[in-house]
Order: structure tokens, then C-alpha cells, then sequence
């Protein structure tokens, strides 16, 4: 059974615990505060109120063997960054912080941090590249180097057949799917006359999903 | 031009505005507290200083015109209502709102507020999802019924070739990409045969891409 612990239950912490929850995993939440640490306490079994940069504590609550650690404990730059070592002190093995800057989130990953995340300004950042972006497209990141376009289509591509498509951008994107009538075709024929309001889904490297989003979208 | 209204320059309103900055879009923002104001100020030319509930005021700063305003104003949820309410009598058209809670999302969605976003609460549940996951996929929704899963084969796809995935599988999901050496092959052929480390992207119906990775995850 994998086995977690979230030290620092503010909005996040708190938010991770229950995520966790009722999952078949050992979930092992800390908090220095009572206040946080209460609510949460009736719902999870083990709960600790103690601070989390103290390595002997967190040895005697367990934390050595846990699978990942997930450090959320907010505001307090310099109480994450003690916790890390703390953590690191006594063995385990995979340590998650959330970083409030990004000169914290510079700090947790030379210390060893194998995963920081900010949400606050990744959701930003999301939220600005929508707002930003074309109101008929969407791009779902893959991987880092290849996109999916997910395009509606409007006037540039009403009319259009896939094959013309393909001969305009050649092997640079692929089309790996189609919707009609709320159903997605996951291998649309050359063939395929698009109308307005029908769904494309492009695959390509950044560069040639935007250029496609350019010219069609 | 596209315009947008940031109202409460906190963490996540702060990282807005920077998101949008220099981006050819008019900006305005708006904080009632001096401080949070004056840490953008240097950046952005529009910066008020007054409480985004006043209509009046909201008004006089140009944001009925705004393509869409973004309240981010965190933890005080009345003036998260009343701001709302004060920017839908000013006529603007499109009002995103920061929930800092459940039913603070339901207070907002009601009021009819066209977006409402759980920063928090879905970086929480992402990194859950991650955590519980299998640690050789990622599964990314490209649309609410299309996944695509990423696997880094183990065992289970060593020595298996494609076309045999094929076979088992049916039409039922589509091997989209394939990675060795640190390229992606986004038409990979039949005859391929997979290595342990290799990655596949596989494309399919939520239960059958859960399916090819209780088989090969």
C-alpha cells in the first residue's frame, strides 16, 4: 500500500489530505497549528500537531518510510526549506514542495526537492494563455515537446477536406481525430468534408500546431 | 485589442497581471490595499488603488469595456460578491472569479459569474491523481471523453511489437506516438517493436485507455 505524508495543512495541505483520503493509502497529515490540524482530525486517522522541521518527530510519526512527502506549509519560506532537511535526514525517499516564489522554488530544488510545484502561478499562467489564446482552440500540452489542438471549426476550415489539409502541412501535424454530431472519430478518413462547428484534434510540435492555428484556426 | 481587469493583485492576481503584461492587450489593475498595488506599479501603467465593490469607481476606470475581468480578491468572500455584483451593473461582459471555497463557487456561480476557478483545490487534486496514479503514466484528458495515456514501457511492453497491441486491443484505443532515443515518432508503424524505457502515447475512450494500461502500464 502506498503510504503519504502532507505536512502543513493550510488550503492546500488541506485540500491534498482529502485527496488522499478513502484511496487505500496511508495518509499521514502534520500540522504545527491545532486549529488546522482539527480540521481535518475527524476525518483522518493520523493527524499530528507538531512542528515538521524537528526530525526526530517526524521519525517517531512514521514519515521515514512514507513514498512521497508533499511539504505545503505556505507563507513560511525559511519552516519548508528546514523541513526538506528534516526530511532528507531521515531517509525519505520522495520529497514534493509547494513553493510560494520563485526564488523559494529555486532554493527547494538545490536542496534536492524532486518535485516543486507552484499551483498559484501555473493556474495563472493557464488561465492568461486562455484568455490570451484563440477562442476556438484549445492546446493540451502532451508532452513538453508535442501539443494536441483541439480546433472548432469556423469559416477558414468550413468546407475544407482533410486531404487539403494534409497536402498544405504535409507530415509537420496529424489530424488524430474528428467530431460530428458529438461523436469523436479517432480515425478520420482523408475524405472528410469539415463544416463549421464540427472539432478537429491536431498533433504536432508547438511550432507547427501554432502555425496550423495560424492558417486554419 | 483585447482588455482585461484584474481586481485584488494578491499571489494569484499578481501573477495575472504579470501573465498578461506586454502581451498587446490593454490592462488594468485594481487593489484596495496600497502595498499590493505599489508591488506592480512599476510595471503596469493602469493601477488603482480603490475598493472594487464601487460600481462608481469601477466604472471611472474604464472597466465596463473590459473583454473580461478576473477577480482574484482570496479570502474575503462579501467583497468577492459584492464586486461581482458591482462589475455585472457596469455591464461587463465576462466576470472570472477566484473561489476560495465550495460554497463560495456556488455563491458565484449563481450570481451568474461566467468562470469560476479553484486554483488550490484542482493543483491539489492533480497532484493526488499523479500520486495515486500508475508511476509509469500519465493520463491527460484531451477532451472530457478522449484520454491520452503516456507509459514509459517496463516489462510488461519489452520486446512487444506494435502490432500485436494491435491485435489485442482492437480499434478500441490508437498508439498515436512512440518515442526512442528522445524523438516522438507521431506515425509509427506496425512493425515496431518496443523496448523497455521507450515511451508510447496511446489514445482512446477513458475505459479503454484504463484498460491497455492494466494489460501494459
Amino acid at each position: 500500500m502506498k503510504s503519504f505524508a502532507v505536512i502543513g495543512l493550510g488550503k492546500f495541505g488541506h485540500e491534498m489530505a482529502l485527496n488522499l483520503l478513502n484511496q487505500d493509502v496511508v495518509l499521514i497529515a502534520i500540522d504545527k497549528n491545532e486549529a488546522s490540524a482539527k480540521k481535518i482530525k475527524s476525518e483522518i486517522e493520523n493527524v499530528f500537531i507538531f512542528d515538521a522541521t524537528d526530525a526526530v518527530a517526524l521519525k517517531q510519526a512514521g514519515i521515514s518510510d512514507v513514498d512521497a512527502a508533499i511539504i505545503s506549509t505556505g507563507e513560511d519560506i525559511e519552516a519548508s526549506i528546514l523541513c526538506v532537511m528534516a526530511l532528507q535526514e531521515i531517509g525519505v525517499k520522495t520529497i514534493i514542495a509547494k513553493a510560494s516564489s520563485g526564488a523559494h522554488g529555486q532554493i527547494l530544488s538545490k536542496l534536492g526537492v524532486n518535485r516543486v510545484i507552484y499551483p498559484l502561478r501555473d493556474a495563472a499562467k493557464n488561465l492568461a494563455l486562455n484568455l490570451l489564446g484563440h477562442q476556438n482552440c484549445v492546446i493540451i500540452d502532451v508532452t513538453t515537446t508535442l501539443k494536441v489542438a483541439r480546433i472548432k471549426a469556423t469559416a477558414k476550415l468550413n468546407n475544407i477536406r482533410i486531404s487539403e489539409i494534409n497536402e498544405k502541412m504535409g507530415s509537420s501535424i496529424n489530424i488524430i481525430a474528428y467530431k460530428k454530431d458529438n461523436t469523436w472519430d479517432r480515425n478520420p478518413i482523408e475524405q472528410i468534408l469539415i463544416h463549421t462547428d464540427d472539432e478537429i484534434l491536431v498533433m504536432g510540435e508547438q511550432k507547427d500546431v501554432s502555425e496550423f492555428i495560424k492558417v486554419y484556426g
